[in-house]
């Protein structure tokens, strides 16, 4: 399998999509981009998927990500799917493009092939694979989910919020964090530095050890 | 970056852990693993999620999923900071080995490298990477979240139930999915078969396109 992970650069692929055809880095520009991969038009879980992408398209636009879909199948068969997943969402409109790759040449680059399914006619299909992507190219995480298993929106907008602000602050986000929690000081900054850094203060954790590595605040 | 991924199987390494050395396979037996890694002992965000996964080693036992983490750290530094893990945690046990891997030898094997992050000697530290692993020996979820970016065990959970549900029924589970909520059935079973395998029934999405595919039922 290919070893597209995190810390990697996104191949700067051409793709036709259902929004016309671009390169990859100019789509994701200066910004943040959520690329996602399906296994297959008209089949239940990535419908379900998608359609919830949609109804969330609002609150990927506020934190300034791109959004950008992936199905092997054609540019016709996406735009008549698409009429199915507006359906079955409510009214709420696929408004971001989904890349065609008939050929199963682009999952291949992209590390989003499934191991174990195949179509109707023996050809590779998609994982459930999605990486964010930030203005530098690279991809800051990554997940593989297999083809029987939806992935979950909440946990990637949870995701986005956290990488957002630990690119913001020199902090990182603890287990389960959620916008508004408390965050960690990167170990990398003293006692003095975070003083200054973190005004509004800090507190630490005892801990057997006596080691003061344990320090939250709010930002 | 190595290729480790869905669908590979997991490298049978020579671990040494804080519960003695053995061979991943025998580890893993016929049972489901989660393997995951962390950045380095007495470290905060780590410090977090080890606590939390303490906290929810019942909900792992009565799934039948063994814990296995790894940090680059020796087993004398893990053995120390579990304590402080432990007393972050309310005195929830860290009852699953954790590996040491001070050569940083397993974690490229395994895909578990961090991009951005040295240690204080520049050497390469492990990412937030985490493989569901089943009875097969195969991967079949994984996850690369940074170092600066805590998981959410509340997701993990959510997947390995959702692995669970659909390894024992032809099923597959719609996104956002939590157990107790209804699941599609795989487009490979007929709606003949459908009423015979689920004579509890199933409903079906009516879709634009009249296709039939979206169908779902309660097991």
């Amino acid at each position: 399998m290919p070893g597209l992970t995190i810390g990697d650069t996104l191949p700067n692929l051409e793709v036709d999509t259902t929004c016309g055809k671009f390169m990859l880095h100019d789509f994701v520009g200066q910004e943040w981009v959520i690329l996602f991969s399906h296994p297959g038009d008209f089949t239940p879980v990535c419908t379900t998927e998608l359609a919830k992408v949609a109804a969330y398209t609002e609150r990927f636009e506020e934190r300034g990500v791109k959004l950008l879909g992936l199905s092997c199948d054609d540019i016709q068969s996406h735009n008549n799917w698409i009429k199915d997943i507006e359906s079955y969402s409510g009214g709420c409109k696929v408004k971001f493009p989904i890349i065609a790759d008939p050929k199963r040449e682009i999952i291949k680059e992209l590390n989003m092939v499934d191991p174990d399914e195949k179509d109707a006619t023996g050809k590779q299909v998609p994982s459930r694979a999605l990486h964010v992507v930030s203005g530098d190219k690279k991809i800051k995480l990554s997940i593989q989910y297999p083809a029987t298993i939806g992935r979950n929106v909440d946990e990637i907008l949870r995701a986005v919020d956290a990488l957002q602000k630990v690119a913001n602050h020199k902090v990182a986000t603890p287990v389960n964090w959620k916008p508004g929690e408390a965050v960690v000081i990167h170990p990398g900054v003293s006692n003095n530095q975070a003083k200054e850094m973190f005004p509004q203060g800090y507190s630490t954790a005892e801990l057997p050890s006596g080691n003061d590595y344990l320090r939250f605040t709010n930002v």
